[in-house]
């Protein structure tokens, strides 16, 4: 496998040739038995599995099923809790405080934002923030679903380390993405973002997959730029718009973290190297009702105004189309289920291998 | 007045010398007299100029008393109604959509956030959508004003169009800025942001007082870059972080614009060359009682745990101190409410003639 950034983006958008196609419900039914393998019910086990294959489905690798062999390994180790019963410890009309019981993270995302769902569809909007949890990987996921149910979703979490606020030159302030969705007439609108130029799980897939990674993407420990993606690990990646990417993770970790009793920042332990203290992670998950406030088809008739005057702007030299926040995601999702994801060489060895180690038979 | 970027940044920090010492309470006084002049009830001018006056001791002149004269010819024209009673359209008990009567958008944002506030100590969070308002001036007064009352804030707003959305070259997006804070033992932590390099406010600014600006910060109509602040006006600013501003941007219109029923982008008129069409804004406002998820004492304490442990990192060369988000500003109002504010010749004289026109004695 070539290096370098262009190998990267070819990986990214599942263009590089020496991957294999693999049917996307075989590998989240496989992904699903991984986790049922090691003491999670098949309802959550399928929630995990959904939730790193769509990943894969958005062509967003970095989030996906690449990361299968360490939450098994968290899981095995009891790290993470694979049963566990989230408990609501504080609530009011139109917010909760929900214990996740340190289970996996996206069940307890899953969990929580359809309980903000719920309720919002009650009182009008609901704040559910969650501590005593972990990782819960891409966040545009929870947001989807509540859009699906005519919401408005917000999501965003606590993060380990990764990026230095604004002024400094030390890993504290983690790359957490902040989420916001809503319906339209076909896919949500759908806004998934990392504070960062890139997330620094593209920094490690990158590091996984013996790429390089384009200049300005991360700074080694020393403040310096870096196109070694393992260099970059050990520094910080770049806040978009200087001390505004830096706020907004700033406040990730205020209302994902501290609000909610979580850990923040430098506070959560490594989801790769810490098999003994849980992470301690924490999520904030919003819903608001969309119809209590105007006619959902009527806002969706607007929104479908906006994305044809959007579709019709003048495009800049070596622009083909102007996209949607969330489109190219979907494209990419709607031609994955079609034709098969490609799985880099890399990651498709890990996944048999993970079938010997966990006694679970390779069905990809 | 010497032109060029250095000249703007000692305006923007109030350091140039051919400046004018105010006092804060004789210059709100006094812009509130000329909004009562044009037929705003005394506390509703109260209002319009304790947020313009708030962003100058801020040290954000691009929203401060700069703009008093155009939201004045705007009163006198009728464009803006001067005595106006907002309307509940729709209620719940978590979420409100109020109609501004086309009123100033800082009289709307401040009873909109305040009502957010009520429904949110009642029933946990609440967001109040508003429609056919107005600009509203400096996002983060409102937020800021919630966080006093111990909530998370949170406020948007949909805005004429001044940025290309990303893979366009044509003015479309709104630079909307998004605020949020929370309470802490001391000053709020506050982000007040617009989603691209710099506001256009800020542009606007400038060509106002004859300085250039930095490259980086706006595109002329043909989608160079340029210093010059009047083709900047004419052209676009640049989002940060490329897609991701122009999704934030794109999110903002969704929720200032479409969902409150307002309009947003091209479809707000021209707040300085329109007197006849109202602006029909829209804005969200959105509170969250801290104290129904978490002991507010206690998550004061632990935001300022987080404050002393950003204050000890170490620093890249050439920064003297790491700053919380809101806090620059908020030292900048604590020295200018004992020292005063620096007013440029411009807008001093400016204000000067305002007095003449509108026939208010001229008291600062």
């Amino acid at each position: 496998m070539s290096t370098g950034s262009d190998s990267w983006e070819k990986i990214v958008r599942g263009e590089i040739p020496d991957t294999h196609n693999v049917d996307w419900e075989k590998l989240r039914a496989y992904c699903q038995r991984l986790f049922i393998s090691q003491g999670m019910p098949e309802d959550e086990a399928f929630i995990a599995a959904d939730c790193l294959v769509d990943a894969e489905m958005c062509g967003v690798p970095s989030h996906g099923v690449s990361r299968t062999s360490i939450y098994l390994k968290r899981l095995q180790t009891k790290v993470v809790a694979g049963k566990f019963h989230p408990v609501v410890e504080k609530e009011s009309p139109a917010s909760v405080l929900l214990n996740a019981g340190n289970g996996m993270g996206m069940v307890a995302g899953r969990y929580a934002m359809q309980l903000a769902v719920y309720k919002a569809k009650e009182n009008g909007s609901c704040f559910v923030f969650v501590n005593n949890s972990n990782h819960l990987g891409m966040v545009g996921y929870y947001v989807r679903h509540a859009a699906e149910q005519g919401m408005l979703g917000f999501a965003t979490t606590s993060a380990p380390p990764a990026m230095a606020p604004w002024g400094s030159k030390e890993s504290f302030l983690g790359t957490s993405p902040i989420a916001v969705a809503v319906p339209s007439h076909g896919e949500p609108v759908l806004l998934d973002m990392a504070p960062s130029l890139v997330a620094m799980g593209k920094v490690i897939l990158a590091a996984k997959l013996g790429t390089g990674i384009p200049e300005g993407w991360a700074l080694d420990r020393d403040g310096k730029p870096t196109t070694d993606p393992k260099e970059g690990m050990k520094g910080t990646v770049v806040p978009i718009g200087g001390a505004k990417g830096s706020g907004l993770s700033m406040f990730s970790q205020i209302l994902g973290g501290i609000m909610s009793g979580a850990e923040y920042g430098p506070h959560v332990n490594s989801m790769w190297d810490d098999f003994v203290n849980p992470q301690r992670m924490g999520h904030l998950f919003v819903a608001m009702d969309i119809s209590k406030i105007v006619d959902l088809d009527a806002f969706k008739d607007r929104l479908q105004a906006l994305r044809e005057e959007i579709k019709a702007l003048p495009k800049i030299e070596g622009v083909s189309e102007i996209f949607m926040p969330g489109e190219i995601e979907q494209n990419m999702r709607a031609k994955r289920k079609a034709n098969g994801i490609e799985i880099s060489d890399v990651v498709y060895q890990e996944l048999t291998d993970l079938g010997e180690q966990y006694g679970v038979e390779f069905t990809i």
